[in-house]
């Protein structure tokens, strides 16, 4: 049988499992020039919940007691088609559910075999991209810089974190979670972390760790602490607005209008972006080139792997209470 | 005599007569490699405001009822120096007073003959580096874009509009009067104005004139329609920070923290800077260039001039009052 993952009403704020329903289904049929992909690995991504809500989306909102979709990681198990053969590991943008049938169109094989393949959803995939790119294109930290990173625990920030200290800066984390903090820094060799739920004043504390100031600020979190990260900004310093994981679930941060005259004063940058500003050969450099620090040691990775797809919406819910170190990964 | 601007008293917002006292004094005396410069214009500008303020400002505070100090534009009617002589026309960062004295490290020559004096305070000094490199250097505005301007009638305004004529981008100012609009329109070929004194609803008013959304803001004046300019721009969107008047007397907008999530998933840019950012080439670039299109006719410029140093005290409050199209000078 196969079970589909829909949406049985439109959260209000953070997810709760009574948003979501588990249908079940006879297991599709294909034609001539398709393939049947058993799923191995569902990737949980906080972007998914503003697709929850009416409008608020860059992707079209999920519909309401439809499936939803995602990327994900497959085996083939069936195949009418000449590119894919039975046994061939694909990633791509299909239904939350155990079975999909695909034309080619959305997918893509995975070829490293040195590397588990649900990498294709974490350090190979969409985070790896976006944290190479919004740290390297966008940030262009320099040795002895300093950089911030909020959601540092996250699949990005873990990744920025990582390649800030190969290119020679100075990296603190914000995080939530003592254990999170004990993580960057012993693993990954943060030079600093925060937590921001025991910390009485996170401005002082960053001003103690910052000694030189701030240079850069990896924002995947969208919070007020950007107000106390631009006064403690050194001339010059760049912003990286990668995500507002704090705002998605329709929490509103107050941001000081003074921020910029200060910006205007230290002739500070703060720059958006999208992973499709990256598409083609930035990604490809980026997955190479992590796979390369991955195999030489440089750049570690952890998963968090929620197993059985009735448990689908713990894995989206825990996104948004803190519960993951890394990767956010359903296993099937 | 010797007459003197000293500030009596911190202004609270706005700034009033009674925050100035004008004293006289003997017309001082020079010493060996000194010269004594009689002023003919005193600057007026916005930054001046945030200097009356403690702290708030990146130069020194002014001290209370001590000299204010700004740029100005003189000639030298005695001179115990090599490097000047009497009857030169030099400007600089000066004393607010008819009579000044200097070694000649605060102070150039005014060389170009063919346009007055006065233009090194406005086309052809700060305002002038400011607007050009604002716009061309942060701003990188590209044939067919459109771009907002607020605080367009100023001196930095009035002149950013024309070079993105000159680029060939469709240009919209917002001001404060009907008669800035006309001037803005008629005068210097904007292709279109809102006075946000009576436009209703200007998010509309900008909705309905930029038919191909914003790809360019020039934002002198730090207030709330920041959240209205980011809603409406387009992807890859370029916000230039280059002043906040509208908070130099304590107003304090409402920032939309939702513009964080805007500015990333339309990969918008906010940029701040200041004239230091664009000292040596940059600066006499922008010098040469303004200098040129003034000869060709492509750049005008107007100035506002108050007479009489015992209406200094107007010409700074005018600027914050909304009463000047273009340079606000003060003539001696």
């Amino acid at each position: 049988m196969n079970k589909i993952i829909t949406l049985a009403r439109r959260p209000e704020q953070i997810p709760d499992e009574k948003d979501f329903t588990i249908t079940s289904g006879p297991i599709p049929e294909i034609k001539q020039g398709q393939i049947l992909i058993k799923t191995l690995f569902l990737s949980a991504d906080p972007y998914m919940r503003e697709r929850m809500d009416l409008s608020k989306s860059y992707m079209p909102e999920f519909k309401l007691n439809e499936m939803i979709t995602g990327t994900l990681v497959g085996v083939v198990i069936e195949s009418k088609s000449k590119q894919f053969s039975i046994g061939d590991t694909v990633y791509g943008f299909l239904g939350w559910q155990i079975y999909n049938v695909s034309d080619g169109t959305n997918i893509s094989k995975v070829t490293n075999k040195s590397i588990p393949p649900q990498t294709a959803l974490g350090v190979l995939g969409s985070p790896g991209i976006t944290a190479y790119n919004g740290l390297l294109e966008i940030g262009k930290p320099k040795k002895g810089e300093t950089i911030v990173i909020s959601g540092a625990a996250g699949a990005v920030g873990t990744l920025v974190g990582q390649i800030a200290k190969i290119y020679g800066c100075k990296v603190i984390g914000i995080v939530g979670s003592d254990e999170k903090c004990k993580y960057l820094i012993d693993e990954l060799g943060f030079d600093a972390c925060i937590n921001y739920k025991t910390s009485l004043n996170i401005k002082e504390a960053l001003e103690k760790i910052c000694t030189n100031g701030i240079d850069l600020y990896y924002d995947n979190v969208g919070n007020g602490l950007l107000n106390d990260i631009i006064e403690l900004s050194n001339k010059k310093a760049r912003i990286i607005l990668c995500g507002q994981i704090s705002q998605y679930n329709g929490s509103s941060p107050t941001i000081n209008p003074k921020i910029l005259g200060l910006m205007t004063k230290k002739s500070i940058t703060m720059q958006g972006f999208m992973i499709h500003d990256f598409i083609g050969e930035k990604s490809e450099r980026a997955i190479q080139q992590i796979s390369l620090w991955i195999q030489q040691g440089q750049i570690q990775y952890r998963e968090n792997v929620i197993e059985g797809i009735e448990n689908a919406p713990k894995a989206l819910i825990g996104l948004f209470t803190g519960q993951n170190i890394g990767k956010q990964l359903l296993k099937i």
